[in-house]
């Protein structure tokens, strides 16, 4: 009976977690926190078998009757041919490629379920794949708001501080990509800054660049500096976000990078970004089918570079407006589609990123937190193992703000509580706390109460949940302001984590040498 | 494979209320609605049937050996003590009720796993049990708030508002009950006014008072001058909404109501409302063991007093600041045993109330809805059939808020579209819409686009989800602020369902001669 739903070492692992937590919660946000979630419930399995195949037929049929089509990458080509793919020739450098009903699944039969990407602090490696759930900050927002300077550019000092504050919760595993556009620095340039912030401040796993092949392989560079070229080689050390251009096409600038990153043994994102009615068909069941063919072509492309080289399997779904056709985020449809992602994910035994806080709202409101928890819980319910978009998302993606990061941390808090699910044993069932004082007395001061009092639950850093009289008596805050000055506040006590001062002369040398090879470009 | 994960009957509904939807948009909230949803979506079980027989067996413990603390009715003591339980009395009047186990289950059986509660619109009939939700405002708040006025008693006219509020929604089901205290009607009269507001201005299925056996019978009378005496004899067209007084103690006054709704073969819902660390195990699984020992002992006595008459199995859980110490709503732990609750209930194959769009913020504001939000998905997703607290919830019970009833009003829509879940079939699947055009080209103008083009998705009433441009030109209107101007609209253009002269005569009538035949009490 004891530990019912969790495994032993899951149990150790959640109570580990939650004396972590405590202690977080003691130090505020003190950095001491979970590497990464292992789920203690299970996921939310919303489709029959019938409907599965239904969707796993269809995406077959897309990609073996439509197929996908790759541009101007020939290696790429060359790879999808000799691995037993149809290929067309549409023009010089466009290429309609065509793959037998199975033979993707066959080919992603060697990426990993499961592998660890290394931080630099060891303490904090991420686990992804399997039961494991890993949150990282919003990616690719070229605006930025706060409550007392609205929107704007993002900077490489609002760059810094988005890792700075996602670095300090507790509540996030890894430190994402482009956590805003830095559109001070040259477009070329650009990607040498960010690898080098998500090193400097934060001590976490990583995204690198995918704009281009030669920032790609900057960012492995990068990584290799920092871990070594024979651990980098055999140890995923960064990740690539790679987007399909969809409907079903493959650009060549995105599987060049692709490639980069799987020669290098690096992990990689296969995400096609799908708004229904626009780059996908309007029904669920249809951007689902369309959104697993996609990905799993855009996955195999791994395999084809390097054997057992990780691959996430990934989407990405939004609605749209129906009075405005406008893009709608944390909607109930593409919620749907995240959970039956999930299954498909599963079934083909690879890693999942799915979903994320996201939200159409303009302010860190109502609005933007009823659709971000609708689509979170889409993201932890369905089991996606790498959630992208974890804190920060506002307007449709176009905006990070910094308000909503600590709203979202705080609720990656409260989703930690969530996924460890229910411990059912002797102690929890607490028969002995209801016979000490029997019918109709408070269990205020009993044994179990006084043995729980500090673990029971997981405590919000930003909730006001006193009575009304005290909170109005504090001024009456709403949650926005009190979001406002908890950024502040922590951007404030910030204190980078330590770097090797030898691997961060090197870094700064390479990204000098690279700055000074080329002009910079702006667009 | 055609509707996949429905069958064919629920996909005709769904298709119905898909259409209704729409509609519903065309007027904004016209009162075209669906008279309650059918889930397409299987529950989310989070328990593995060793824990939830661990659960049981504690629950069948707790019932056989602590025992419930029955006071003052004899009635109900006698009910008990010749169904087979073992009863020892204390004082006078107050008798601890001892149960062996299973007893509770076996008197259980008689009771229907479903039953439809009658509307005097026949049209608004809910079938309450079973793949059945349905949604009702929030019940029991002393406070009333708006961002105008904010915090103040809630009065008989707050009390109108917030039927008519409900009763404009096609997201809502059920009147509900005491959707705010009308603290300027004196207390032994209130129940009076209530039950008359909600015949008069809703014609949808409510609650009758529960406050005292005598309120009870009032409003069950006032119900049979609605339905015919016949009529309501046979058929469940009013309900009581009963709290047992935590922990394991079931006061005189509810058992005197419990039994007068059962006699007349009316609705009961049994509900421990269970504070963690007050009046429960801080611990989850012990929290949801004692609620369902004292719900089922509470819906016993149903069946003890007229086998058939309809009882619903009902928890409310809430957990506590570890900081302070205060009540908490919307957290995750207490949605983890709302999940656990509805495995429970369908076990034991009874319909349950359970969660709702709880929260503890003072304020319609960001943290309102993400509470509410993981909240009210326990609700839907773990099975429960009739929802009170769908509406307006604010500051952990304490207050009824205007703005908050038009937003979870609103994303009770969402859920509709939530619970209908993915249809797989050809048409969705839509391999065609792809075909048609081909890679890289926009799905704007296939056939498949046009054909799903109004109905595809659920459409907020509420939400901004304009580009940032156009809602800053158009103001820059936070969605609490939005609320407030769309709850005005709403009651500017209310128009009262038609009455039948007569019954409003017939009702007027007894509400004077039962006033007049009693003195005011405040308290």
């Amino acid at each position: 009976m004891a530990d019912g739903d969790t495994t032993g070492q899951e149990a150790r692992r959640s109570r580990g977690g939650r004396q972590q937590r405590r202690d977080a919660r003691v130090g505020v946000e003190a950095g001491i926190h979970r590497p990464y979630i292992v789920r203690g419930i299970p996921t939310y399995d919303i489709l029959s078998e019938e409907s599965l195949q239904a969707i796993e037929a269809t995406a077959d049929r897309i990609l073996a009757e439509i197929g996908i089509e790759l541009r101007e990458d020939h290696e790429a080509m060359r790879l999808y041919k000799a691995a037993g793919a149809e290929v067309t020739s549409e023009t010089e450098d466009v290429w309609r490629i065509r793959f037998a009903p199975g033979m993707l699944r066959e080919i992603l039969k060697t990426a990993p379920a499961e592998f660890t990407q290394h931080a630099r602090n060891p303490a904090n490696n991420v686990r992804i794949g399997g039961k494991n759930v890993v949150f990282a900050p919003s990616y690719g927002s070229p605006f930025v708001m706060d409550l007392d300077k609205g929107r704007r550019y993002g900077t490489i000092e609002d760059f810094r501080n988005f890792i700075k504050l996602a670095q300090s919760s507790p509540w996030l595993h890894h430190s994402g990509g482009t956590v805003c556009e830095p559109t001070d620095v040259p477009v070329n340039k650009r990607h040498l800054d960010m690898v080098y912030s998500h090193i400097r401040y934060s001590d976490r796993a990583f995204l690198g660049s995918i704009t281009a092949a030669e920032r790609a392989a900057d960012s492995v560079e990068m990584a290799r500096i920092v871990f070594g070229e024979g651990f980098a080689d055999q140890n995923c050390v960064v990740m690539g976000n790679f987007n399909t251009t969809s409907p079903l096409v493959i650009d060549g600038v995105t599987a060049a990078g692709i490639r980069t990153y799987a020669e290098a043994n690096q992990g990689s994102i296969h995400l096609p970004f799908l708004l229904g009615g626009a780059v996908a068909p309007l029904t669920i069941a249809g951007m689902v089918a369309q959104g697993f063919a996609e990905s799993m072509a855009s996955c195999a492309l791994t395999q084809l570079v390097r054997p057992g080289s990780p691959a996430i399997l990934a989407s990405f779904f939004s609605s749209m407006s129906l009075k405005t056709g406008s893009p709608t985020f944390g909607m109930p449809e593409p919620a749907i589609g995240s959970l039956a992602m999930g299954q498909l994910a599963r079934r083909i035994n690879l890693p999942l990123r799915c979903a994320g806080n996201f939200s159409t709202s303009k302010l860190p409101d109502g609005q933007a937190m009823w659709q971000s928890m609708m689509s979170m819980m889409s993201a932890i319910q369905g089991g996606a193992n790498y959630v992208l978009h974890s804190a920060g998302f506002l307007d449709g993606l176009l905006s990070m703000s910094y308000e909503k990061v600590v709203m979202d941390t705080d609720i990656c808090g409260a989703l930690h509580a969530y996924l460890d699910g229910m411990a059912v044993n002797e102690d929890t069932l607490a028969f002995e706390a209801l016979n000490e004082l029997g019918p109709g007395q408070h269990l205020f001061s009993t044994q179990h109460t006084l043995r729980h009092y500090e673990t029971a639950y997981w405590d919000s850093a930003l909730d006001d949940n006193q009575p009304w009289e005290t909170w109005d008596e504090q001024g009456g805050i709403d949650y926005a302001q009190r979001a406002n000055t908890r950024w502040k506040k922590i951007l404030r006590e910030y204190e980078a984590p330590a770097l090797d001062q030898g691997i961060d002369e090197a870094l700064q040398d390479f990204m000098a040498r690279r700055k000074a090879s080329m002009a910079d470009m702006w667009y």
